[in-house]
């Protein structure tokens, strides 16, 4: 039997009984390298499961040869891949699944969390979110714009949209590509603010009032699932811009973009992340151990208030 | 601490190491009665977990006396919600959590699948979904059909729409409403024939032209995640009027209204879906056990041409 078995969002204690079951019985099993890289340590679930795990990088899962590597005897005894949140969330893996059953090999899927219901811990309605965008690092030269097309097509429905912001692993300097040296640059995650400055530099070049530094809600996601490290703030774009993107914690981040569709409910929930936001704002530029709690509790009342205040008078939210 | 924990998508071997472990910790468990009667059963997790647990039913979780009863002492021990799929699935929990943390118990989300990510084992690209539509048994004089603006909605984009279908559960006669009788019918699930029918009679009512019998694909989820229950079938909407509402398998059933985005990829990874409702098709009406494999196997080749024929006429995905 082939597995892939979804790990879920943070650490080696988010897969399911079935999943550690599946592993148990695995005569090899896969780590996805992504998986490895951004959640969890590689050594941390060897010792856990007590087994060693194979990395596998996007190429080798995605490869007809590297998956027939994989899948070796798989069809005489149990395999295992395993990758992070759901093995059909924001990456898919129906090309090795395909792979394995034109091979005559059993499959299962062990399903798990992904960002793509996870998200919403956000307090926003998973029923209102249209359809999900990427968005990856802009050089100089490109500046892939599609997304806002994508986002304005739910604006226009009032619905809120996942943004989901660019890792770049594995990549290697144009100098070391060119001379075929296998050397890759430390892993690159784009932080909140650097999504939300890309997504207005976007929204000043195409000038279809989609997105406003000061009329447009998002919530930031960052470890959702995280047991201690979950980071949760909200308030309109321009707040962002103006905290430190150390606040946001360690990756993954993602961003929504809330939808005019906003519900009562959903604004009340997001007061306590508006307050957080808040707070960061009134820290900007500080050192945080000398700022009072007065000046903290103040800032988490102006976010309060930017949230609500947004919400009432831009989204037409009827609010007490 | 406070734990809502998603027990996943079907028995007591989808919940998570960490689940698990707040669930042993924890001094009062609830089960929420959806999750009981829908998937697993009471006893069954009961002896799993070596602890009694405590039925909380909608009603309890959401008004604020219940919510009350559920979260007393979780200032000072722990205290478990457990709920079908995750914890912000299809049904949101905001409002306990919101409860707990106005009386200041600290609160935690275990998450895990639900419907909403794990529809992607339907080879269907999460990314090119649109909103999420719940469709409603329909009465006589009762047709609510503002599912199918939302379904234009995303049809307009070229995107899915997931369609959750109706469960009644603790539904109370009118008489027995009528005279205080807490008596109460049998659960009752949508099915997938049912759910069609009524897409198709307000499609019948309002003309838009967003749902078409013959031109209209669809993907049914049962069970999705079920190791040995789950049920996908793919093809045209009028595929699924002619087969017998048990080739669906138990409930829960979903549907996918598949949108013009369709990618060659989806249609190769929905050809065995598409094959396995052929051959339902194909049986439909018959003493199954007096079907020929050579009946069967036309049905499967059938089902696989009907769906690649409207993937590529009406949807125009190019295809080999």
């Amino acid at each position: 039997m082939f597995y892939i078995i979804g790990l879920g969002l943070c650490d080696e204690k988010d897969i399911t009984l079935r999943g550690l079951e599946a592993v148990k019985s695995s005569s090899r099993v896969y780590l996805e390298a992504y998986t490895s890289i951004l959640m969890v340590q590689k050594d941390r679930l060897e010792s856990f499961y007590g087994k060693e795990l194979i990395i596998a990088d996007r190429d080798m899962v995605e490869s007809e040869s590297g998956s027939d590597g994989i899948l070796k005897d798989a069809d005489k005894e149990d395999v295992s891949l395993l990758v992070v949140g759901d093995p059909f969330g924001a990456t898919t893996h129906t090309d090795i699944l395909l792979r394995a059953r034109n091979l005559g090999i059993p499959t299962r899927v062990i399903h798990n969390a992904s960002i793509m219901n996870a998200v919403g811990a956000s307090g926003l309605q998973l029923y209102n979110f249209g359809q999900t965008v990427s968005l990856v690092f802009f050089t100089e030269t490109w500046k892939p714009d599609s997304f806002y097309d994508r986002i304005k097509e739910n604006a226009d429905g009032g619905l809120h949209t996942l943004v989901l912001l660019d890792i770049k692993v594995k990549e290697q300097s144009e100098e070391n590509l060119a001379r075929g040296r296998k050397i890759y640059e430390p892993p690159r995650y784009m932080t909140v603010p650097q999504a939300v400055s890309q997504l207005l530099e976007i929204e000043s070049l195409r000038g279809e009032g989609v997105l406003d530094p000061e009329k447009t809600l998002a919530v930031a996601v960052g470890r959702v699932g995280g047991f201690d490290s979950e980071r949760i703030l909200a308030g309109p774009l321009s707040s962002f811009l103006r905290v430190n993107p150390s606040e946001f914690g360690p990756p993954l981040h993602s961003l929504v973009i809330v939808g005019k569709r906003l519900h009562h409910l959903e604004v009340e929930y997001g007061e306590m992340f508006a307050e957080k936001l808040g707070e960061a704002v009134s820290l900007a530029g500080l050192d945080t151990e000398a700022v009072s709690e007065e000046t903290r509790q103040s800032g988490r009342r102006e976010g309060r208030e930017r949230w609500r205040k947004v919400a009432r008078e831009v989204y037409s939210v009827a609010l007490d």
